[in-house]
């Protein structure tokens, strides 16, 4: 078993979803685990001086229509969520702090979150409803309701939102496989042959 | 045949550059021909207020990373021009102009217009070293420097700009499919899809 791919997402970010979805399937081709690294865009946007796609003037109507089709492209589920973009803070901490204890739970819980916003159009950004969809997904309730306040775990995903940005994290999905950067779904297939080769 | 492929590029875009080596050969698995028509990027990032990829913090650094990787991975052959990004009004006139008296030709020309740019490093925003480059591709060359500097065309080029913010163009390369629009080398596999079945 080599190195973790690290997949760096944000759970308002519609192409971070559709990756979720792929990226685990993708990394077991070539016996490789995933390292689901939660991470805030709007810092991220702060420093870059970009903007939510859906707010970029003329992009934003093609982007709502990109989410749609690129959904049925690849075959996932998908709803535009009637409150978007949402604040990520909730949801972040919570698979953070299920990631401490059980990886393969917090994995668990970032695919329900995600399909809870993306597919049910529940406002994951509320603490409350975060926690009962981790709940639903084998998490702790209470352990995942506290984490959302605990001044530890907001530190953790601080650090976590700067160390991204130092790697040079700017869009989500973001992914790294053996250090080698790779921004967005569109850019699966180069990943799949990177892992097939070694690099290209 | 069906109605053909709208293809709109800005000869200062790398991915428009590689999009440009495929377009042809998908739109004739189809039985498809391809407009091909230029377009100025510098005038969209003034109404959508975005900037060239390479400026931009963080995203500028994967950006030129993710040029030579894409073309290694696509099989083209790149090289970061010395001056990057250009004014393309030059050999876009010299495209608008040859289009009038032969789609074919202007196709030809555009091809060598980009290599001469993205392979060779030439600047071909110099209205000269444009039409010495379209005059390579079989261009008459007087008439292509001409072309340049011809308020006719000049016109015509605006006009074109106008129409392709009018139609939701805001990057390069930029595709209609019997109205569908498509951003990004990166949607070529849609646009197969979309091709094939008549949409999705």
């Amino acid at each position: 078993m080599r190195e973790p791919i690290d997949f760096y997402f944000d759970f308002s970010s519609p192409y971070g979803y559709m990756a979720a979805q792929k990226i685990d399937a993708l990394a077991a081709q070539y016996d490789r685990t995933v390292d689901w690294r939660p991470m805030l865009l709007g810092v991220v946007f702060k420093q870059t001086g970009m903007a939510p796609l859906t707010q970029i003037p003329i992009k934003g109507d093609y982007s709502r229509r990109d989410f749609e089709r690129s959904a049925r492209f690849h075959g996932v589920p998908f709803r535009m969520p009637p409150v978007f973009p949402i604040a990520s803070q909730a949801p972040s901490r919570i698979v953070l702090w299920a990631k401490a204890q059980d990886p393969a739970l917090a994995a668990k819980a970032t695919l329900a979150l995600y399909r809870a916003y993306f597919v049910d159009g529940l406002d994951i950004s509320n603490p409350d409803v975060a926690a009962d969809v981790a709940a639903g997904a084998g998490v702790d309730r209470a352990g995942a309701r506290a984490a959302v306040d605990d001044p530890a775990i907001k530190d953790a995903l601080k650090r976590e939102v700067d160390g991204a940005i130092s790697r040079g994290v700017f869009g989500s999905p973001f992914v790294f496989v053996d250090g080698e950067p790779f921004w967005g779904l569109d850019r699966f297939d180069q990943i799949d042959r990177w892992l097939s080769c070694g690099g290209f």
